[in-house]
């Protein structure tokens, strides 16, 4: 997960409810925050807190690497079938999910937590403990999110919520870089829910009223530049991978991003050689290309793409071809779709009331998660923060702060956020 | 080892021997090539033959990486001993030698050939035979020169040669890449026969005839450039390594190097950055330059080390500096010096008389070689070819083809060539 803000909004208005100048959604939000169904379902999560710990402890020591989530995976399955949701099964890529059936008409929202961290098989997950503080490589994001959508669902079997939607709780897979969206790519294009979802919550750490509901777009390359290699001595003289990757990642340098839509580029990783005596047969970087703003992707990758042969053929023209000619391989390793859900679209909207109504000002922000997809596809879509603080995320000193009256407050946001979509009574 | 030839010369010069102007050397080649002792000697490599393949074989399944040789050490030391000679010992550095006393007043002559290869610990070194090849890496550079001293000491024995000068035969470490010729640099800086070495005689793979009278000096460095790094969408704007590199590799290739003598350069190894949506906080460049002439690779080096800051100060420049600065630090991990020993010194007039006087055409050549340490310091050594035809050398492919009659007649030139210079009689 990376979110960044946009922007505070929402300025003028006061962090009380009722001051501000009440939508339809702020008194509906007002109405469910207010009543005794909602103090059951906040007294169960209450009562769940130990419980939540535990299980955060337990799915964080089991690893999840990218493309390595079934352990995991069948782990949280397991629990959610012991929620009592139906249809609980794992597709063809390894999203396990369940449904929580509504009272019939209504849409169906998918609220999800990612199963994958980005830490490679083989690092030690064992959690430690030390105050407050739990430790471990991937224990924030985003283990710590997936047993509380367990608790949200407990919480409204013990309130008693009939919803008019159907929920399709999930823990999904490949969030995480090189996962590159898979589990919710599949979601929306082959999953066999993907033409009856209408609205998508997924929930990462972070504090509540931080609504993602723009999904930051990004393009990944890995280009290798190849050539016929040599003795540094008996060969000096041809041409060299290496001269021609720093032709073109001199004018990758150059490019000038827009401000707005905030447009960015990165040079990641750098390989090549084999031997300091030995003109490389072949090196490669890896770069990164993001952007808020679609056209504007889209021109920045032409721009790259486009500087990539001039660089080769620099090359080829400054030194000896007679063994051979420098090539590149240009190879596309991600691609995160831009997407945006309006701030006037139904479920930023709920959010933000019920963020205002729990006393929290609501601010959106753009952010790279499995909300991406959706977004990108014109259905409503955003990513929210499910309640523990947490920090170094990507780390291996990540760590999450256990603070059970503020957490079970963070906690009760999203509930309240997910009842009031689903059209809860 | 790498042997570049500089030039053939004697082209004059029939390959007979008799017909070439005959000097004082090629008087006294014929007189020892033509005598019965010598004939004795030739007897016995050929009774040898099987013997050094075994021997080639063991060596060669003793791995030898750089700075691990000393398994493969400790069992050419106690081959050494097994043959006879006295003050059998391995060096602070690893080098094994032993001494095969002179009859006094004589000099001293090193002949030596390196243990270690460039492969490093766990490349499987089990060799295989395929017809009249043995395959297996390291099998030819350098492990197959080796059981060819012990040939010559026991040949020498056979045919009851008394030398003139004491002649300390060796396997040294540290000839390969990162060994930057560790054990000859210690034989002559630090060894306790530093003082008393008038000759050095390092086998190699290669041709009789070839005699390697000059040696490339080089010299490597690492440079790292280090930064703030940071996320490639939340930082975007500040300063990165790899612009900083990418400038410096562009700068380091205009440079136009002296064609005679050569001298080249290199971008060998490329590395840096820990993920495509990671600002590197540092990458580096592995690379290399060599040259025949002193001045030239000094040159040469200064220029490479005046264009670092520059083209830091340039992406400090063209980017935000308020995480921090790129700087560099370039780090010497390879200094080769540069030598000679000229054409009409002694050792070289003796091996390129026992060339012609053998019937080979002698050819002089430039390498980076342990003698490059003795020739940068003014004391007369060269390179010679022990005798088999290997191929392949420093890949995983590396071998070595058994041809009885050519290569014992080749192993001839170089036992003949260190009896002519320890004035065997």
């Amino acid at each position: 997960m990376r979110i960044t803000l946009l922007a505070a909004t929402a300025a003028l208005a006061l962090a009380t409810p009722g001051a501000h100048a009440a939508t339809a959604e702020d008194k509906a939000a007002a109405t469910l925050l207010g009543g005794e169904k909602f103090a059951k379902a906040r007294a169960s999560l209450e009562a769940d807190y130990d419980r939540i710990i535990q299980d955060i402890i337990t799915l964080t020591e089991i690893e999840a690497p990218p493309f390595k989530e079934d352990a995991r995976g069948a782990a949280y399955m397991a629990m959610l079938k012991a929620e009592g949701l139906t249809d609980v099964e794992r597709d063809e890529v390894g999203n396990v999910m369940g449904l929580r059936k509504g009272t019939g008409g209504g849409p169906l929202i998918v609220v999800t937590a990612h199963l994958d961290t980005v830490f490679p098989g083989g690092t030690n997950v064992k959690v430690r403990r030390e105050g407050n503080g739990l430790y471990a490589p991937g224990i924030g994001d985003d283990t710590s999110s997936l047993p509380v959508l367990l608790a949200f669902i407990r919480a409204m079997k013990h309130a008693d919520y009939a919803t008019r939607a159907d929920i399709l709780f999930m823990g999904n897979v490949g969030e995480e870089g090189p996962g590159d969206l898979r589990g919710s790519r599949y979601l929306f294009q082959k999953g066999k829910y993907k033409d009856r979802i209408k609205y998508f919550i997924s929930f990462e750490p972070g504090e509540p009223g931080r609504i993602t509901n723009a999904g930051t777009g990004s393009r990944r390359y890995k280009v290798t530049f190849n050539g016929p290699g040599g003795h540094s001595m008996g060969d000096f003289g041809i041409v060299s991978p290496a001269f021609a990757m720093a032709n073109a990642m001199v004018a990758f340098g150059k490019i000038k991003a827009p401000v707005e839509p905030k447009t960015v580029y990165n040079v990641g990783i750098l390989e090549g050689g084999t031997s300091v005596n030995s003109i490389p047969f072949a090196t490669a970087m890896t770069i990164d290309m993001r952007s808020n703003g679609k056209p504007e992707l889209d021109a920045e990758e032409k721009q790259f793409l486009a500087l990539l042969q001039p660089a080769v053929d620099a090359e080829n023209a400054a030194r000896s071809v007679a063994k051979g000619k420098i090539s590149y391989d240009a190879k596309l390793i991600g691609d995160r779709p831009v997407g945006t859900t309006a701030q006037d679209a139904r479920i930023v909207k709920i959010a933000a009331a019920v963020a205002r109504g729990s006393g929290v000002e609501p601010r959106y922000g753009a952010g790279s998660t499995d909300s991406n997809i959706p977004m990108s596809m014109g259905i409503e879509a955003v990513t929210l923060g499910s309640g523990f603080e947490t920090f170094r995320a990507h780390s291996l000193e990540e760590g999450m702060k256990m603070n059970p009256p503020e957490d079970l407050k963070n906690m009760a946001v999203g509930l309240a956020t997910v009842l009031a979509l689903a059209e809860a009574r």
